[in-house]
């Protein structure tokens, strides 16, 4: 069996005793692709991780302006090879080459790693602190090792493992990064492999910097998150998953940051359904079906008030969901799990109103799925019908009054997002105020009459949220610099001498432009 | 029997259903005091997460000076009640009145209450972070539950549960405490309870602002860390009762921050000996002297090069441990674990070259004890040779050149500081450069020729450090308002009416004063 091949230690090389191989499958045709990649054994992972630690020990003598030029010139390579880019990923993963792959991910992912190198190139993120009256000065530097990613399998560009948003924060904080690629698309994350190699040999980056393989067993991603020698995790992709990788990084006092899980809770008060039922129903469909529904911030609860407007909202959201022809699942797994989504969903007592069943294709498909449920059964059983489906599903809880709303939200899990839809005329203003403070402390992101679906890349985002939505409240994974803080660790200096500071807490400002907070007050000038 | 009063749901009440009682003991005389102090069961640990979750949900509207005025009551009663804090503390820990209690601890206790009332009253600590072009605007806010905090025996002031750091950062933060008194001094934290919940009534905060028990069975220490309703939790105090609370917080999703153990390295360069070897040995013998050695940030181990000099250092540091009466430990169980780590140690191969025994004597004392070993010994069993002993104890270790050093270094585990003694004529220099990066990531906070011991209440400290020392290399449980961010989530409004932004975030800045990050730039003007 010939398979592909590995980066590790520099290396383009064989897996070393590989455990086994496996093809990707294109989910248009649900049939195998051609090429085999290994699943790495032991002896992969040890050489990964060894290689990964020296890499985190001569990094932190490069200067920063080598790790921004990388990034930099890894977005330029991404973008000469845009087309080989965009077919591959559309092969793997079945999402449509435009205007999603070529016109709004991979933009988006060179965006991502410019803002991440232009970030590390500004030093800002440090958040330079000085006391100069004691002379204790602190900033956050990189952790003591590699950073290892899992990416998902629903973004095989802007959440690569080698390419996406974790990647470019880590790297941005001066760490080597273990990249294991997402099965679902090996070949992309090769073709993003070869480009990041090349860019780390132009920008003299020691040759561990980036590192990639295809596949564990999953004793050896435990041993990969929890080792000694790793600096920190992250993870995007399923609870399962994701909460036994966290409980062995967290055994080992390892940081883990995850991303989960989120049902995207969307609060409509009623006077925002009398106001404008219809364009709330296409606004909905448009945001659940987004990627086949395959977005962590898809809206997969839409919570009413029972009224006449209400059941028209409704029927108009479930002719939607009917008439539309859903999209391709990533693949046979992700089909089987929505499923097993609907009918958890359906047994704890939600009632279909349109789909509910795989369709019949060349391609996997699952019906776009509206499900209804009153909310006292909601509140009765809110653990089994926040069950996640990641696909078009969706699952709508009807309220008596915003009594009943509010009971809701407060047996919502940690989300990622939650929405408010209003009156824009102010006839709802007292039932938000009733809603959201209980909303609030449940969800990263809050948003007044906006699809949770979009995640900006800006400085003011959050994309976490409270546990089961990630592992920690305090950290996002989208947004420069705040991102990069997940992979940083707080550096104290006290009373060590001038000359032996990082340029960053050194009295001049190291590129006159940095901020620090120097004695209480934010400023660009020296000390 | 007659218990003690615990407060819970704004109540001095008795305990319901305690499953035991227990006195505190005056070490300096090993005699029980008079009080006994109830066990609390499970009704008791039920009551004070719900009245918390209470709390916690009504402190969000309560206008933050109203924080930040109980904070400043509190700092102005426990001055009021100096002398009867210093006496009980005094009679409970057999920590000196004065200096230690009453002129350090003391005011270092109000200066860091009133340091968190200026934080939370300035808003800067939020972080409020503004994109003008998308709308989206975030900023740190309270948890969703209320802190339970488990203060160390070694502090009871600057630590307490009821009034130290952790109590002080939560609140400052929006969040209602659960203070689990540590057990070795009861008394004093049921005086900080009555002054706390008296300024509670005062600044008319919720009643649950504010709860402490004295002790629970272990398991129901678990339950508090890890209940759903619980916000996060801070621990001060042994590695392994730490790791246990963090086995059940991390199985939970509930962030938990912990502060457990640190031998704190001190790296003494030739040149520095050769230079200044007795007033080396004279501040060494003072950092670990102090507080009986038992400060978290005690230099538990000192690391030498051979020369003639450095045997002059050690003959004079042993003379000062021999010489000098060792202080009274906290409690019986302190004295023991003491003399189990230095078995430890000497059993992994290090020699004594001073004390090694427990004193006769009516109070808790172990002799001044320093051991010795060979780097290479050093290296090849690091994890034993790390063992904290909380005590005057300290193991030097012997390397043959700079390369052994920063092989001692490298086997380091995560410790909250890390101290290089150097040359001032720079005669170290090239060997500082060879062992600091080796450190740097070792170590939460660096020093230079400076003793660890005393932690400033400043912006710029880390107190803090890579696990085992923390369980999480960021974070920092002393320094205002750096400490506040371990009890706060990321809250982030996406195209949020203006008038539903909480103040921080609104166009008008809310003080004038508050630094904002506005479109990239630190700024107090308004959007």
């Amino acid at each position: 069996m010939v398979y592909q091949k590995v980066l590790i230690a520099g290396q383009w090389r064989d897996s070393k005793y590989p455990v086994g191989g496996f093809n990707a499958v294109n989910p248009a045709t649900k049939q195998a692709l051609a090429e085999v990649y290994p699943v790495s054994g032991e002896d992969d992972v040890n050489e990964l991780i060894a290689a990964g630690k020296r890499a985190a020990v001569e990094l932190r003598n490069v200067p920063v302006e080598r790790i921004s030029r990388f990034l930099e010139l890894f977005a330029e390579k991404i973008e000469a090879h845009t087309a080989a880019l965009v077919d591959i990923a559309n092969l793997e993963t079945g999402l449509p080459k435009e205007p999603r792959l070529r016109n709004g991910e991979l933009p988006r992912t060179t965006d991502q790693l410019r803002k991440a190198a232009k970030a590390a190139r500004e030093l800002s993120w440090r958040n330079a602190t000085i006391e100069t009256a004691v002379n204790i000065r602190s900033m956050m530097g990189p952790l003591d090792g590699p950073i290892s990613v899992f990416g998902p399998n629903n973004f095989p560009f802007a959440f690569n493992s080698v390419a996406g948003g974790d990647f470019a924060a880590a790297i941005a904080a001066g760490n080597p990064v273990i990249a294991k690629a997402n099965t679902g698309h090996p070949g992309t994350t090769l073709v993003f492999a070869r480009l990041a190699f090349e860019a780390v040999k132009e920008a003299q980056l020691p040759p561990g910097t980036v590192q990639m393989i295809y596949r564990t067993p999953p004793e050896l991603g435990l041993k990969l998150v929890s080792h000694p020698q790793i600096g920190a995790s992250a993870f995007t992709g399923s609870k399962s998953a994701g909460l036994r990788l966290k409980a062995a990084a967290d055994k080992a006092g390892k940081p883990i940051y995850l991303e989960m899980s989120s049902v995207n809770p969307v609060f409509i008060l009623p006077g925002a359904v009398e106001e404008r039922s219809d364009e709330l129903a296409a606004e909905m469909f448009g945001s659940c079906a987004l990627g086949a529904g395959q977005f962590c911030t898809n809206p997969g609860l839409i919570i009413v008030q029972k009224s006449e407007w209400t059941e028209q909202f409704i029927d108009t959201l479930a002719g939607a969901f009917d008439r539309n022809r859903p999209g391709i699942l990533l693949g046979s797994k992700g089909l089987d799990s929505v499923g097993n989504a609907v009918e958890v969903l359906q047994s704890a007592g939600a009632r279909l109103i349109a789909g509910g069943r795989k369709v019949e294709d060349e391609g996997y498909r699952f019906a776009n799925t509206l499900l209804r449920v009153d909310a006292q059964t909601f509140i009765a059983n809110p653990h089994e019908l926040q069950t996640e489906a990641f696909g078009t599903v969706s699952l709508i809880v009807v309220a008596d009054d915003i009594r009943q709303m509010t009971e809701v939200a407060s047996v919502v899990e940690g989300n990622l997002t939650g929405c408010i839809y209003s009156n824009t005329q102010g006839k709802d203003d007292e039932d938000y105020a009733v809603l959201e403070p209980e909303l609030r402390t449940k969800v990263g992101r809050l948003l007044n009459d906006k699809v949770p679906t979009g995640v900006a890349v800006v400085s003011s985002m959050n994309h976490g949220g409270p546990y089961p939505a990630t592992g920690h409240p305090g950290f996002t994974a989208v947004g420069l610099p705040a991102s990069m803080l997940r992979f940083a660790a707080l550096y104290c200096y006290d009373n060590v001498r001038p000359s032996r500071l990082p340029v960053e807490l050194q009295d001049k400002n190291p590129t006159g432009t940095m901020w620090r907070l120097i004695d209480g007050e934010w400023t660009q000038k020296d000390v």
